[in-house]
């Protein structure tokens, strides 16, 4: 089959093997991949991880156990858990210690005609949904991830740092509960692209007194997190999104003086995802995608994927 | 009247200006006064205050308006809020942007004969409870002021990294409530004298591979965050108390990748410090001291305060 690969360098190959679907796993034929900044920072050594990239997919079980999941079209949880562990328990495989994630920890993913998941991480996609929404499932996911971690009133001020796909996934989610967020980004294209419902949207936050209640960090740099320390209100919180707070100099005394609670979110479950894109037909997931490529073209797509302007680029295998 | 001021460099002074009392305020005859970590900062810059320094003390009331308070014996909030904004309407001065602290911000402090604060700041000390424990209610009250933070429910496991007087405070005071707590020093001595109740102390952290629920950082150093990030569980909860947390480089991606909360944690309220003082009268506070120092040693005390193996220093004027 066709992968896209890393082992040390970032290759498309047009012949791969295809993998073995150990027990109570399904065989799923890829249709369409997109291509997330973990990949970016994969492809830089992150996680040290070799073998097939991607964890963001839309495809069709053909082989499994199952009859009645043959032929059906599924989004699939990235994270595969011990099974034993306490947050395996929890239904909290994302926090399991062992495990493997999907093109990202131990396990090859999903840029390549097909993949495999154990079938109980596997979601049927609803008919009336199309590639181009199920495809966003999981940066969508991690983005509702913000709701399940945060206790809102509904009358909180937000702001969301970062117009990157992640940042208007988050302005978006946080916009179907409270009614006054900001979005702030630099790349007025990529504002204009994320303007939806009451959400405001500015190159440069208004230096507000009070500090405002909620402020998501998703720029994904470390200034980021010094721009939310400063635009929190004290005892405020701010959502920690980017995974690259990488090792610069940052100093946090504002968290203690100013009382502010940071919180960490990664992952969220796809139920809450799919639930979300059902409950707003509206919310204009299409505008998020840049361009689609086919997966002969990955190399270029990533490198499309780190231009200023880019939002999300999809791998489309049927192309 | 003598007085303990830093203004560039730090000096005791045989005779220093008596402070003005505004109205609403009490002039105070300062009987003990601790000196803080805060204090050794601000000898090296911190906040760039000149001035009286010293915000811990315990004293009795010469003068103010309202006789009743006359000749009581007293500590003292350390914030003077603005009075006008949201946060002092909701008994948060200690969070007022305009807010003068104590010895730290824009008020002449306590290392001298007299002090002046609002009376509103004030607390009565309960005649049965001694000055040696009186002075550090202000310590105890930040403390206390992790459980404000935290909702716990008693079944956690806690860890408390730094065996310095805030460290052994905040151990004790979780040890009210929670039964799994354990401190981690490196001073032998000073793990002794932490030592209450269930309290476990260690030297080095057993590396638990499920991780604590919450991890108290009160070492003072950067390193200490990064110890709290690995010794807590994925969606633990990690409390910044060290102020100091300085322009080190940090990698935070354990919190975003972990799931983990980061609570700063400041100032407590003195009416929950002294309530823990009176309901644990056991609570060996009196450990703590390290020495009791006339004014006019002040250098020598504050000298011996950075020492490693001492815990608190205490400035008595009355001897």
């Amino acid at each position: 089959m066709r992968a896209v690969i890393f082992d040390g360098r970032l290759r498309f190959l047009k012949v791969f093997p295809e993998p073995e679907i150990p027990s109570g796993w399904a065989l799923i034929r890829v249709l369409k991949t997109g291509i997330c900044k973990t990949d970016i920072e994969i492809t830089r050594g992150y996680k040290n991880f070799k073998g097939v990239l991607g964890h963001e997919f839309v495809g069709v079980v053909e082989q499994c156990h199952d009859p009645d999941w043959v032929q059906k079209r599924v989004v699939g949880e990235i994270n595969v858990g011990c099974g034993e562990c306490e947050q395996c328990a929890n239904e909290l495989e994302r926090h399991c210690p062992r495990r493997r994630v999907l093109g990202i920890v131990d396990l090859n993913g999903c840029m390549a005609d097909y993949c495999v998941l154990p079938l109980s991480n596997l979601h049927a996609v609803p008919v009336s949904m199309v590639d181009h929404r199920a495809v966003l499932v999981e940066p969508l996911s991690a983005a509702c991830e913000i709701l399940e971690q945060l206790e809102l009133t509904g009358s909180e001020q937000a702001v969301v740092l970062g117009d990157g796909r992640l940042g208007i996934l988050c302005a978006w989610v946080l916009s179907t509960v409270l009614s006054d967020v900001t979005l702030i980004g630099h790349h007025p294209e990529k504002l204009e692209k994320g303007g939806w419902r009451t959400l405001k949207t500015a190159q440069i936050s208004a230096n507000r007194s009070d500090g405002a209640d909620i402020v998501v960090e998703a720029t994904g740099s470390g200034k980021g997190l010094v721009d939310a320390m400063s635009l929190c209100r004290p005892r405020g919180k701010i959502v920690l999104k980017s995974t690259v707070v990488s090792k610069s100099k940052m100093n946090l005394s504002s968290i203690v003086v100013n009382e502010q609670t940071l919180i960490g979110s990664r992952c969220g479950r796809f139920k809450t995802g799919l639930r979300m894109m059902e409950s707003y037909p509206d919310m204009p997931l299409g505008r998020l995608i840049s361009a689609d490529y086919p997966i002969e073209q990955a190399l270029e797509a990533f490198k499309q994927t780190t231009q200023p302007d880019t939002l999300k680029i999809v791998l489309d295998m049927t192309i």
